[in-house]
């Protein structure tokens, strides 16, 4: 499970500074990597670390490596994003010792005689599949995944145990969805009748390009008339619900707990903070950045960060400053009284001068 | 597929200005609408569209009739809520169209003899049906369903895939539950004994009448002692919270994410926004309104809409505004002596114009 | 299923003052017991409530016994924390009523040869244990749980229904896990790459103490590369997220929708109130109350309560509220310019005086 350094970096990029021979058996931050393994400076605040690391390699830029000097001996691999290098290569170490599940449908899985299921992809106990569902090859479906009617499973896509993916949905290639997530469930539709709802059917889909990750416990509703789209390269964290009919751009990353309502549209690399909420009916623009615990109301059409909620403090404090953002009208009257006061004060001693 | 247009107005209401005999294959919006379709008009702000429509029929209101006038030649639909017929006749059209899951007991399902599931039920593959549980006519309980000890469901309650359904837990016809639901769990109940948590043991029931909608991976606790109840024909969305001893009033609707605290009794009629929180032990009246991301704290006795959350704004903007929020006390504090000053000067210019 | 009085004081702990052979059939509220029953008295303010109880025995503390005096005539039973004492006493009345599952695994079950599962486990339907996995002695897994490879669950531990367990996590004793928890799924973790992401393998694991509860759809992420760690007797409602290498404290107790975010330490003793939100990388000290709704953006270092939201009013009084909380700035400014003109004005007063 080792590799010699030069394989490493022929695989995957950079530039490499030193002997291509040396074994390397895995990947470790600056502080902890030890004679078999590579490091690397992704935050140059600690490049004098680099003379201290006992790494066999450190991955670093260009004008860190100029400044890191002759401090450090050992061997380099110059990048662009020492980060993404890292995460290539941590991915593949782990790629390694993998124990990737065998191609096969187990015993127990109950699959209709007219789903087309590759024969490289593996399918777990008690799975259910569907009339007419694809399953790609090299597919992943484990423990207790509900794969509906006509949906189709991109190749090389993961779903972990107990993901329900409901009828007619679709989803591309090297997909992660992890356990309990739910796609295609029926959008959140009525019509009011006298105070009673009745329901609007909900026959859209589900349609999530390749690359997409989706974390545990996330919802994605399908379509009410149309579709609901997650481009490709969206990542989504835990505990997400995208109501029916949004949109999201590509390359988009959501923290957990946030909530999009219906019909939304959100852009392309956007960073949507933890338990961000997201009306309905809105259009946020690309590469907009959502902070944390933000209810963003009316449509965003320009880049940049977004924030409103409201500051923690003691809860005495609290108790005090939540009375007075209840009663700022009340300050803002004060406020007005005082300057029609002042003026007319400033205005009699004019008069007073003039006399 | 298609319906005569004399049948679909007998089976739904309102009155038919028109030829009967049109051939009606579905039901689409104003501008999409083709010759064998109908549509509707259920916002008066689009009623010029009706003139261009290409739709076989027009379901629309009396006032709204008059006002198109001659300007649309075809058939028209007069009812007082136009939106709810579309709602109708859009789940009449996606029936026809509908393949029903067969009536049997899927050979992986494990179901307890002493469990009483009607014969004309669909048990799905990988289900559990525990000791004493009752099912009734014409239910659908997909696959990988929990139904557990003596719990009973209604005629013609549908459980989409996954949903766990604990012990003596009851929920009346047509229901409509998505996967991932889990409905009574414990609820969240313990007593400190110097710092460490002893579990009171919960041991009501959650009770669910009729017509009742639960979105996927929404969780409603069972009641301590007494039970949890959701009135007939409420309506939930994905990811909502219900603690345990709740009371949901009939018809009331809740979008995605709303977390309710134990003990809450909410009335009937009301709408709750997506990520609302709700606090323990309070009562909200009928016909209440709250807003998204609002955290409701104290009871409620009057209709109407409440809000409070923090307007979302350019990062920057909301850092100075923050820090202001927090020292709204400093800023009265500099009004009051502001009022005191302007007092005093007053006096003395009026004790001046004395002297 | 009754007990004699004296028996069951033994069994709880406290002094008792009465009949040791009364037969008790249960615990119930001062209002609500029977002859047979036993109350508690765990309020001081309802002390009034004993004289009228028809209970045969109440449990309260030594200063609460002293003031009733021969106001009741019953039999008593003296502890320093009555509620606790009614938690377990309620606790143990349940489990004589409580039908056990048995052991032994069910046929449906699809049990790796190589997982080692105690004799003593019971093992529901459709439930999945991959290999190398381990079920202590007395544990209950019901229907359509998964256990990951390698996963260890200590003795006396229950899993409800549809748990997903991943691979390599572990769970002390006597643990209560509700239907849809997930734990150990992968923590939220790329490195960006001119705007797309590279996936960072989580390899860390989830470790979990003993007597922790876990709350249904709940989900805690595996470590990215160390562990997220739950330490002992935590216990945790529903739909609570716990991002990668958190560390929760022993007895802390959050209650439901709350976010924490990666590695984020809260200390023991905490109380997490309903939907607060925890970023990430922050410290926060033992005993500290987060109030519900809140978010916390910085470590707190002291004990106490603390709160952060926007308190609700009617919508139109927010509008106005949330337009000013908007622009205190420029209230802010109209102060500051009211302060200098003031200043003025008494200046030249006192010149004025003084000329």
């Amino acid at each position: 499970m080792s590799t010699r350094l030069g394989d490493l970096v022929e695989r995957l990029g950079g530039q490499l500074i030193g002997d291509p021979a040396l074994d390397i058996a895995g990947i470790a931050p600056l502080d902890a990597a030890g004679a078999t393994q590579i490091t690397f400076l992704s935050n140059s605040r600690l490049r004098a670390q680099v003379a201290q690391t006992q790494a066999a390699a450190v991955v670093l830029t260009q004008a860190d490596s100029v400044l890191v000097g002759d401090s450090y001996a050992g061997a380099r691999i110059i990048t662009a994003n020492p980060y993404a290098w890292f995460a290539r290569a941590a991915s593949w170490f782990v790629e390694q010792r993998e124990i990737r599940p065998q191609p096969g449908i187990h015993a127990s899985a109950a699959v209709d005689p007219s789903a087309r299921v590759s024969a490289s992809a593996h399918i777990g106990p008690h799975v259910t599949i569907e009339a007419g569902a694809v399953v790609g090859d090299g597919c992943v479906i484990e423990s207790g995944c509900y794969i509906g009617r006509e949906a189709r499973i991109g190749d090389a896509t993961h779903f972990f145990a107990r993901v329900s993916f409901m009828a007619r949905c679709e989803i591309g290639r090297r997909g992660i969805v992890h356990p309990g997530v739910v796609i295609g469930a029926d959008g959140f539709g009525f019509a009011n009748d006298g105070g009673t709802w009745i329901k609007i059917p909900q026959t859209g889909r589900v349609r999530i390009g390749d690359d997409v990750e989706i974390g545990a416990n996330t919802t994605i509703d399908r379509g009410a008339l149309a579709d609901t789209v997650i481009e490709d390269g969206v990542k989504l964290d835990n505990q997400i619900q995208i109501a029916h009919n949004c949109q999201i751009g590509a390359h988009t990353a959501m923290a957990a707990c946030v909530g999009v309502a219906g019909s939304a549209r959100i852009g392309k690399y956007c960073m949507i903070g933890g338990a961000a909420m997201i009306s309905g009916h809105l259009v946020i623009a690309d590469r907009v950045h959502v902070s944390a615990g933000s209810l963003v109301m009316h449509s965003i059409a320009e880049p940049g960060q977004y924030t409103g909620f409201y500051p923690v403090t003691k809860h005495a404090d609290w108790e005090k400053s939540a009375v007075m953002v209840r009663n700022l009208t009340a300050m803002r009257e004060k406020i007005r009284v005082l300057e029609k006061a002042v003026k007319m004060l400033a205005q009699n001693k004019n008069e007073d001068k003039n006399n």
